[in-house]
């Protein structure tokens, strides 16, 4: 049942990009992980993908930070999985000659800490109990992803990052790099995110969160199956505020469906009457999420989203974005209602050597993994 | 079970304002309301209130419309209720001097199909079974509901409105009021609505709606309880729709709460961890609605909202808004995201005679219920 991400640690070299995929062991019973928040954690394992070469120095690494569902996988093929020809989440800004140039940089993701994609998180096993963690994972926040990810760097031979760059929660991530690790980071770049997560960001996950738990088959946490239909419709919430009204409006009019979106059990909900598109498509949507995540773990994350504010134990924002020592690049998308371009403008005002950009486009939040030309050139740019 | 809205046919004077409140009866077995979609409906009540008073000509009215949990309440106290001292959804447009003044124009508001407030739908008795139609309620549209306000007007002695106004799915009323009634209306005035209900719009119901169908207690429809998590949770995300990040942040940041808003059952969900105030109101929200409204209503006028097109066998969008004979005056809600204002300029746009004006507000949708001084200003400007 608890079987997402990468099952084995395997090096798989290409030819055209040299592509890593790995499972690191990084904290023992001896030398266990501290948590943020007061308890402690161990083993901890991570799992990660990496595209080009580290140069001699260590000093040619570029990471990438992914967002509430996603995993290492963000370019290319699956390195893990040959027989998975899915590109990754960014595969249209890491590579050769693109954004992140692979001919230069050793481009590193990984699955962060809570995780279900082969780092641990509520889907791991509880040495304690010899069962998964579940509901009983510790509380984690930003700050703990953004530990694992330097330790993990540490140990790939990485002694400073030319960049961390990631959109939403990894937006989130690259914002606590800048302030957590001041000294191993050129520069940041914070896209479509937040300093603190927004009261009507909370108020979205809080609805994603009691559509979960309110699943009788979530059974207080203790799953043995799924509450498949909870947590498909915790995502269905999610895309509406990935998207726009001019998004869905461009894609999917008004029209109806007249055949069902992909596999034939797609639609968990069953219907008596025709569905517009927009219905069967945030249905098949859903349903995807269900048959690739955890519902444990996605309480998890989004209230370690929920609890993302770098002001916390630090003082004043203005004080707080005014530390950050790295160039930062904050990159706000013009129809994101989920993190307007004005909270992205104030991040950057607030932050001393840093430039603003706007990504055009009308597909809301998710713009920043649809809007690649636009993307590569900022990066390009910025980078130069 | 099914108890909402005026329990009596009452007649109530105040001093201050004439205000009326009754239910009639306007259709019956003998001569049934055809429905817009093919089946009839009989007996068909409908309850209202009215504000000012009608004059010889019956020729000084106005109507306006409410949105999907509104009732007729529409101003000053409950007439129906004397003991009732929240006053109508529009209190701070109608009355004496206000932009639908009283002392000019006699106002009516009525409860519509489908709703739960006094007017016939799937809390009222089904005379073939003698028991609430339920989920069997038959499918009605926007068409419907303004036929029926149009009946109950004549009922009333009113010849011609002034103008008909409202906001959400009350302004879907006014642009049909528009086609249906070309003779019947000098002025019409859709706010913060749509002419044909959008994908994103239409996604937003469809989330709501399965979080009332995949609650158990829904029971295929035929509960005796409500299904109360269910319908909480839809309107905790209809909820986040209607504002914007700018309103939530101003009114709530990311402080916690320390108390129970409200009643001590204010929630449905329970929690073992310290709330974000923000989450403790939707909670709040959620439970309120569940104490006010029903769950079959909810599905069946969310969906007379999705089958909002005023287009349907009539013609292209240009051609029908172009037919509207009435003046018009179009507002958008300058953070509206539901119903953006773009959507208001393209409805202007096609109307002949027609102005278009934006309340600058942070409040998202929910501002027609919250900006009444740009709101009268724009009444008074209009209607003089």
């Amino acid at each position: 049942m608890y079987a997402y991400g990468p099952k084995q640690t395997s090096f798989f070299l290409k030819e055209s990009l040299p592509s890593q995929s790995g499972r690191v062991t990084l904290y023992t019973k001896a030398n266990p992980l501290k948590l943020d928040l007061g308890s402690s954690l161990a083993p901890v394992e991570v799992a990660y993908e990496s595209y080009g070469a580290l140069n001699e120095d260590g000093t040619n690494a570029v990471l990438v930070c992914h967002a509430l569902t996603g995993s290492a996988h963000a370019a290319d093929i699956d390195p893990a999985s040959p027989g998975n020809n899915q590109p990754g989440w960014w595969d249209g800004v890491i590579g050769p000659g693109k954004g992140f140039d692979t001919n230069k940089y050793f481009v590193v993701c990984s699955n962060f800490l809570g995780s279900c994609y082969g780092t641990t998180g509520p889907t791991s096993l509880d040495p304690q109990s010899g069962r998964p963690y579940g509901i009983n994972f510790p509380q984690i926040t930003v700050r703990d992803m953004v530990h694992v990810q330097h330790a993990l760097l540490r140990k790939l031979g990485v002694n400073r990052l030319v960049t961390v760059a990631g959109g939403s929660l990894g937006g989130m991530q690259v914002l606590e790099w800048g302030l957590l690790y001041p000294g191993f980071v050129e520069s940041i770049i914070p896209i479509a995110t937040a300093a603190r997560h927004s009261a009507w960001g909370i108020a979205l996950n809080e609805a994603a969160r009691l559509a979960i738990t309110s699943d009788p088959a979530w059974a207080g946490g203790q799953y043995d199956r799924q509450p498949e239909k909870g947590l498909a419709l915790a995502r269905m919430i999610a895309m509406i505020s990935y998207r726009s009204t001019t998004s869905f409006g461009a894609k999917f009019g008004r029209s109806f469906q007249l055949q069902e979106n992909g596999a034939e059990n797609a639609d968990l909900f069953g219907h008596s009457r025709p569905l517009f598109q927009v219905e069967s498509y945030l249905r098949y949507q859903g349903k995807k999420l269900v048959d690739r995540f955890d519902a444990n773990t996605y309480l998890s994350i989004t209230r370690a989203m929920d609890r993302h504010d770098i002001t916390r134990d630090r003082g004043p924002l203005g004080d707080v974005l005014g530390s950050i020592k790295a160039m930062s690049l904050c990159i706000g998308i013009s129809s994101d209602i989920l993190y307007p371009v004005q909270e992205q403008k104030e991040i950057a005002s607030l932050i001393p050597r840093s430039e603003q950009k706007v990504i055009d486009s009308p597909h809301g939040h998710d713009a920043f993994l649809i809007e690649f030309d636009q993307l590569n050139g900022l990066l390009r740019e910025f980078l130069s």
